[in-house]
C-alpha cells in the first residue's frame, strides 16, 4: 500500500482528532479527551504554534500522525517531545509508524537537538520492543507525575494562595 | 530562615547552573551536564524562551530553582512541565522546595492549563510522598524513552536517511 508522509494543515486536524480519540480507546481512558476539532487548529496553526504535527496519508484519507512540540533539558538544552504516533488500527503492521516515527528523528536532527523523547505505557510490550530495537533507552526508573485541573485548584484552595 | 521566590533574571544562571549540577550529582550523572551558563542565558531570556525560571533567594544569594516550559496534552491542550525542582542540599526541610512548588503552580493555573506535570525517581521516596501528599498523581504504567545525540544519529545512518 502506497502511503505518504507530509506536515499537517488545518484541515488535517478533524482526522487527527479523530486518531487521538482512538488512541485514548486503546489507552482505557475514552472519556479523557476535551481537545476538541477547533483547538487543535487554533493550537497548532498559529502564529507561535504550541506542537508540530506530521500525518500519513493513503488514498488521501489521513491514516496516522504524529504530534511533537519542544522541550528543554537542563542537561542537554533544546529537545523534542514525541507526545503522540498513532497510527489506524486497520494500517498497522505496514510500516507507516515507522515512517512518522523517522520523519520525528530526521526532523529533530534538522535542528540539532541532543536529545529526543516520549513516553510507552510499562504493558505495551510490542511498542517497547519497536522503540528499543530502534535504539531508544526505555528508563525504568523514572515515574511520571501529573496535577489535573481539579487537582491544581485544590492545591490553591487548600494552599489559600 | 528568610527567603523569597522571584522570576531569574540572566545573572542567576550561573548559581541556577550549579544547582542543575547539584542535582546530577545526587541523581548519579554528574558527567551528564553539557549546557553552560552562556547556553541558559541564550535560551531562557532571548526573544522566544525556550523555558522560565524561578529561583528562591536568601541573604542576596539563589540557593533553590523551578525551571519549568509548556507542553501540549492531546487530551488536555496547553500544559506546563516542571523539568527540575532544586534546593540547595544546606538548605532543605525549610519549606523552600515546597515555596517553588507552590509558585509554579500559581503560574500555571494563571495561564489556565488544565495539566501540570513532571518526572520523578522511583527511589526518591520522600519526592514521591511529598508530590502525593500534594494532590499529584503518580503514574505506574508509564516509561520515559529517550534517544540521545548518538542514538539519533546512530538511527539516521541506519536508516540511509
Amino acid at each position: 500500500m502506497e502511503f505518504l508522509i507530509r506536515d499537517a494543515v488545518k484541515e488535517d486536524m478533524k482526522s487527527v482528532l479523530n486518531l487521538i480519540k482512538e488512541l485514548a480507546l486503546f489507552e482505557k481512558e475514552p472519556n479523557e479527551v476535551v481537545v476538541n476539532e477547533e483547538q487543535l487548529i487554533n493550537d497548532g496553526f498559529n502564529t507561535q504554534p504550541k506542537f508540530k504535527c506530521f500525518v500519513a496519508e493513503a488514498k488521501s484519507e489521513v491514516i496516522g500522525m504524529a504530534l511533537i512540540y519542544p522541550r528543554y533539558s537542563t542537561w542537554k538544552g533544546p529537545a523534542i517531545h514525541l507526545e503522540d504516533l498513532i497510527v489506524n488500527e486497520k494500517y498497522r503492521g505496514r510500516g507507516i509508524g515507522f515512517s512518522l516515527f523517522s520523519r520525528f528523528i530526521k526532523y529533530s536532527n534538522d535542528l540539532k537537538v541532543k536529545r529526543v523523547q516520549w513516553v510507552v505505557l510499562e504493558w505495551n510490550k510490542s511498542a517497547i520492543e519497536f522503540y528499543k530495537k530502534n535504539g531508544a533507552q526505555v528508563l525504568d526508573d523514572w515515574r511520571v507525575a501529573i496535577m489535573n485541573e481539579n487537582a491544581i485548584k485544590k492545591f490553591l484552595k487548600n494552599e489559600g494562595i
